[in-house]
């Protein structure tokens, strides 16, 4: 029985992702699917990338991911099957694996061309349903990467370009709110090695992040070390950091939105 | 392991849909639980009929689709277990199955009344979990749709009005918008077969639609075909009529809703 | 093959939920994982205690319920693991297992410490996933309590104050909405219990409902029993008194919210 996991622009309101499930199921009753989330942005390739590279290192060896961000839907972009860090990963080739994958060892990678493994009809409209949806299921069932297609070269997949923190003239980092989460807590690009290129030697405490007109000292361990109704910055469970308000909500205390800055220096 | 899908206007936010599922397992814990959608509007029955429509062929032979979309739990009404296209369906008497099944040939169909089989006691208000679970579990282990109750004949069921398409003076069809999904493209109830009828030895590129002040001219293919921000009418992966805006929401861009009217005619 | 539980305010937008379920399915790739709800919303303990106790009675014997509403995660506060009912239940030591399981036998309750089942490096502020998600799926995997700490005394245990219906001076009974569902009905804290307590020996059709500035005569069975866009009481499927209203909404009707005191007495 193996995992396979959905990420997808499509919400949980229409009826997409219940049927891309009962394609896979088709394909292979025993699969196991999980939602990882369908609250992507529309279109929004990057948050995408973010999620699954922040998500897939909790899931077993052997899952298939499918991430099903595709504007081009239906033109002449690839699909593309790739094998990394003992699991597999199905997506556009819009971008996506690239950069969820920076970092990981790839093992292989394959333009799915294989048309007897697909839905048929194709709708040139949906193919998560219809090409990723079946493919995942033999791929669930065992079947071998180089059946899906011929082997495509990594460097000559698209490139996503995903800007992460910038440094600031006065020697800090500017970084951007890439998510706002149910608690309204301020998801951060800076990640946990920008921190500590930082902060070097200094403990971080020393560490100043800046958001609109208010100043965080200091990086907290947990939400509890707050105080009531005060803004803290942390490292949140994604390895980025993260502004919080104790008992409230940084979305609302900053009137923040995704996309605007944050900056971080030592003191 | 058989696939039980649900359909139902619960919503995900509440424990309705969770304590379904509880139910359900407590019969046959092996079931392979699929939510389709839970965004029916509250007692919306041809939204409810229409979004089976357009997804049991999707999934395996042997499915149980569940339906609760049920205005009138707790009176008279009755509870239909129909088999059908090689699966199995489970709805209120109230005219989802007859709606959903138009055209397809109808093998059984019983009044579900074995009380046995429900969780006691019976909530007067909630039969999705009391009646239609527990019945969904034991038609996954493989229970015969004659041990649920007594045959019905198909033509003594209750009917649902949904109006489909009118012909237009000049010669074209009125159609509606059904569904608004989150691209904020406005699906309509005009289906492939109409717009077959209507363009005839034509090339659907001389087919116009028209909503609120704009015209669309010809169907195009696939999203990517559209223009940035321009609106383009195409035939979704439901089978019926889009209109879409690229890179933009056709919602937004129209200030359509659910139940507008559509026009479609030859130029 | 055992059922592992949900109950969260991490919402379904974000990922969290995801990934709690592939850290699960690491441990037990068998587990069949429902979820209750994760619309929680943020830090309600009263809200998920109520929750898990108008659902769990709903899944089948060895279930495992996880409840993760946890505002004190990383700090001090201890992980329960408790069987009673013949199912397993896994929440923070913040009082929602003791008034989920009121009037419940308790069979065994442990602290969870045994740092070799949880996931590493724990993360400080996200234990639903490092901590609550593989040690669930060792206990579905049919591991002994005992195997995960030491026993605690029930008495010992951090307690909510959740305060249910009031007495009225007049001899009726002031209780509180505590949600509102997706179809407007306003769910209260009274239940049947305080229904039979106040009618005493007389009809339920003696009972008055007060909300507002409104007041609803007799306790309705079912939804159906409304006049059309006129408000009923009626005890609802979690056992408690709801204000309803038929094809409207009483939330819209009656500018309620969640708080709002709700009065009933004898006529």
């Amino acid at each position: 029985m193996a995992v396979v996991t959905l990420i997808t622009d499509f919400g949980t309101r229409d009826a997409y992702v219940g049927v891309m499930k009962g394609a896979i199921l088709s394909v292979d009753p025993r699969a196991v699917i999980v939602d990882i989330t369908h609250g992507v942005p529309p279109q929004d390739l990057a948050c995408s990338a973010r999620e699954l590279a922040d998500a897939f290192t909790y899931f077993p060896p052997e899952t298939v991911h499918v991430t099903v961000v595709d504007p081009g839907v239906g033109s002449g972009r690839r699909i593309l099957a790739v094998a990394a860090a003992g699991q597999l990963f199905l997506a556009p080739d819009n971008g996506i694996l690239p950069a969820s994958l920076a970092g990981v060892g790839v093992d292989a990678a394959v333009s799915v061309e294989n048309r007897s493994l697909f839905r048929q009809p194709v709708s040139p409209t949906f193919h998560g349903r219809d090409i990723f949806a079946p493919v995942a299921g033999h791929l669930s069932l065992g079947l071998a990467l180089g059946s899906l297609g011929p082997a495509v070269a990594w460097h000559d997949l698209v490139r996503l370009t995903i800007s992460g923190p910038r440094p600031t003239p006065g020697g800090g980092l500017t970084g951007t709110i890439i998510a706002v989460d149910r608690f309204g807590n301020l998801i951060t690009d800076i990640c946990r090695s920008d921190l500590e290129r930082l902060a070097g030697r200094k403990s971080w405490q020393r560490l100043t992040v800046r958001l609109g007109t208010e100043e965080i000292h200091g990086i907290a361990g947990i939400y509890a070390d707050g105080v009531s109704q005060k803004p803290i910055a942390l490292l949140g469970s994604r390895g980025r950091l993260e502004v919080a308000v104790r008992d409230g909500s940084a979305v609302v205390r900053f009137s923040a939105r995704r996309g605007d800055p944050v900056y971080i220096s030592t003191r």
